[in-house]
Parts: structure tokens; sequence; C-alpha cells
């Protein structure tokens, strides 16, 4: 399977390459540290600069949070069940972490297929 | 199916039944009004006052946010992946509304079963 | 939240109205007697003489199985990922079952909303 | 992230890696050639001559089935749901195809994270 990685847009020099790549991008948003057994906030979100569609036949149907090699949560959408509005789409999950973690998020376009985000990587006390 | 419905635990008299209703009950927190086209965020949270365990038998496997009769998303979580540690799960969802909602909240207990938040009413202007 | 029930169709005077509950409801094929620790065959399908569309607007985006309050499995779909041609949608689950269950599926039309099977009682000796 | 792929076992030395190997990997089975608009059954099946755990800590959280860099079907399952004894999960998926597909299965261990199937081309005609 082909899974696309992120790939920072301001190296590219194609405008419609730009908007492809970060409309499609996942990434995460955390503290880089963290308390064992104290919740952390971590938020997934879609494209940077550019939206992506919420269209019935084109969406991003899920996101995944992971740990390394562990799948920690799924959210799933129906299509255009988020207002078929254009728009960064996000989703916030909240760990209690135990260890340090490697975090990954991955999205899946229904036309543009599976997005790995950069790993983020939490030092947790 | 028996649906669990959210009851007010100062209305109840024993200790361990508040416990029980209590950290099973989803809560619906957003915004009561919001603006047609802007992304409006929706916490749900599980529990209040008392917290639900994370163990691999006994977790909280997922949650559903509806408008009315539509399923708007779906969050779900592996056992323990949260971190094992009893917590209020919480997840965010964030939607751009096109008119009026009524946002439920749907969690399942892999012990205690479904569980049902009051209804919230979102006006959209 | 509204949960529509199946309705035995021959009970029903209009065409339109038969064509709608039928092409909705969820049934449950199995085995009525199951041996401990030997897997179990369990089939959902959506409709009986009518089907469904499986149209970007309007699919069915998930089925469940429960046993009583217990939700066993859950399939997602994809808009229009199964062919796009209106159809009886079914999928198999496997159980090993350990005691007697009362098996319910629940689908969720992205138009109509969740619909409840009748419970099918497995017997296991 | 590490995506574990399936590998012939006859061609391993070790008794445990074989094992290893044998209870994570993803098998589809379906007819090779299809007929457009007539529902084809597939089956993912993890395992081939060994079992993989159902154990709260330690079981198969979802599977997937995937046409190219389409995701058609997700299958998630609860800790234990389906009988906590060691077996070859199964789930069939029926798609009514409409051009040749490639199809590969994903399943995710809650210890042992992310195997991929080998892909099966359908000739659809």
């Amino acid at each position: 399977m082909n899974i696309n990685k992120y790939v920072d847009i301001s190296t590219l020099d194609k405008e419609a390459k730009r908007d492809y790549i970060d409309r499609h991008s996942a990434f995460i948003f955390c503290d880089k540290t963290a308390t064992a057994g104290k919740k952390l906030k971590v938020k997934i979100k879609i494209g940077d600069e550019y939206m992506h569609p919420d269209d019935f036949d084109h969406y991003i149907a899920w996101v995944q949070l992971w740990d390394g090699e562990k799948n920690l949560a799924q959210a799933n959408f129906t299509a255009g069940s988020l207002g078929s509005a254009s728009n960064n789409l996000e989703v916030d999950f909240y760990i209690v972490p135990t260890k340090n973690m490697k975090l990954t998020a991955m999205a899946f376009c229904t036309k543009h297929g599976l997005w790995q985000s950069d790993e983020v990587v939490v030092e947790v006390k």
C-alpha cells in the first residue's frame, strides 16, 4: 500500500502540488513534554494553508492516532457529516501517558488514499 | 437494546449508584449558538465527578456524536490505549454547521453497555 | 435517539412503506444452536426483498453486531466503496461462543438513521 | 510506521518465528474473476496454521479491506468479544465490483502492530 508522507510545501515549486500535498497532510499538535498520569491533549489537524473538501464523493473518512506501532484511537466520519464545507478537519484526543511516546497521525482521503504525518516525540516524566 | 440515559446524580441517594451513573454518563460541551459555515468545537466527555476505568477488560470502546438521527462521527479506542488510568475520557470533534442541530452523544462501555447523553440544541445563524 | 425496528412487511398495505422498511431492515442469519469453543458464522444482511442504494449521499455507513448489551463487532463502509450499486449489504462475523447469546444487529443509513434487527437467540452447549 | 508483510513460513527455520508470522498474517480469499454488478464475497482471515489469541490485552482490534489505495471497509472488534479463545479471526465482506481490483487486507494486533496481506488481483468482466 502506498502511504503518502508529509512534505514541507515551501520546498515545492508548483502551486497545484503545494495545494494537493498540504490539504491532505496530517499534523499533530501537542506539548512535547508530559507528566505520567496527567491527561495530555493531542490534536490531529488535516491541512495547514489549504483546506480539504467535505464532499460526498471526496472527504476525509477517518484519522488514526498511533504511538509507534500501537494504534491508540481512530475517528470515523460520514460523508458530508461535518457540514459539507471545505475545512481543515480537526479532532482532539486525550491520552494519559505512562512513558515516552512517538506519535503519528494517519488520515484517509476517499479519493487520494492514506497520508502519514511527521512523528512527534513526547517526553513523559 | 437497552440504552442507558443520563440521570442527574444529585437526585440519587446511594453513593454506589451515583458513582455508577456518573462515570458512564456522556456529556456534550459546546456553544449553544453557532454561525453557519464557521467551525464549531463539540466536546464529548464521559463522567463528571467520577472517573471510568481504562482497564483491558473494562473500558469505553467508542463514543459517537449524533445530530438527531444522523451519526456525524465516531471515535474508537483500543483497550488500555489511552494510558490504563481511570479518567474522564474526552474527544473533541469540529463541525461546520449549516442549520440548527440537536446533538447527542452515545458511549459504549465494554461491561455496562450503551449510554446516551442529554440532547444539546445548537441554534445556527 | 429514534431506533427503527424491524416490521414484518407482509402486514403493511402500502408498497412504498414496504420498500422503505424492508430495504433498511437488518437481519441476522446463523445457527440457533452452537458449541462452546467452536467458531460460529453470523451473517448480517440489510434488506430482504428490496435493495438499498450505495450512493455517495445515501448508503449504509456501518453495521454492528450485539450480544445483549455487549457490542461484539462493527463494520464501517466508505460511501460508494462497495460498488455504488443497489444491493443487500452483507457482512459475516465469526464468533467463538462461550455461553448462550441474544444477538442483535444495528445498521446506520446516512439518510434514514438507525435500524435494529429482531433478536436471535443462540443456545450454546 | 512499520507495516509487517506476509512471509511464506515454509521459508523460515525457526518454529517460534513461523508461529509469530503465521498467526498475524492476513489472507484474502475470493474468486480471482468476477462479474461487474454481481456481488463478490471477499474473506479476510488472520493466520493459517497457527491461531492468534483473543485476550483482553492481546487481540486483533481491526481489519481493513483495500482496493489499491482505496479503503473499502473496516471491521472493529472489542477485546475478547469474539469469545476469548485463540482462533483464526475471519470476516467476510461483499463487494459489487465495477472494474478490476487489487485487494489487500490490513490487520492490527494490539501487541504486534500492523500486518499487510499479499495483494489479490481480481479481474472484473
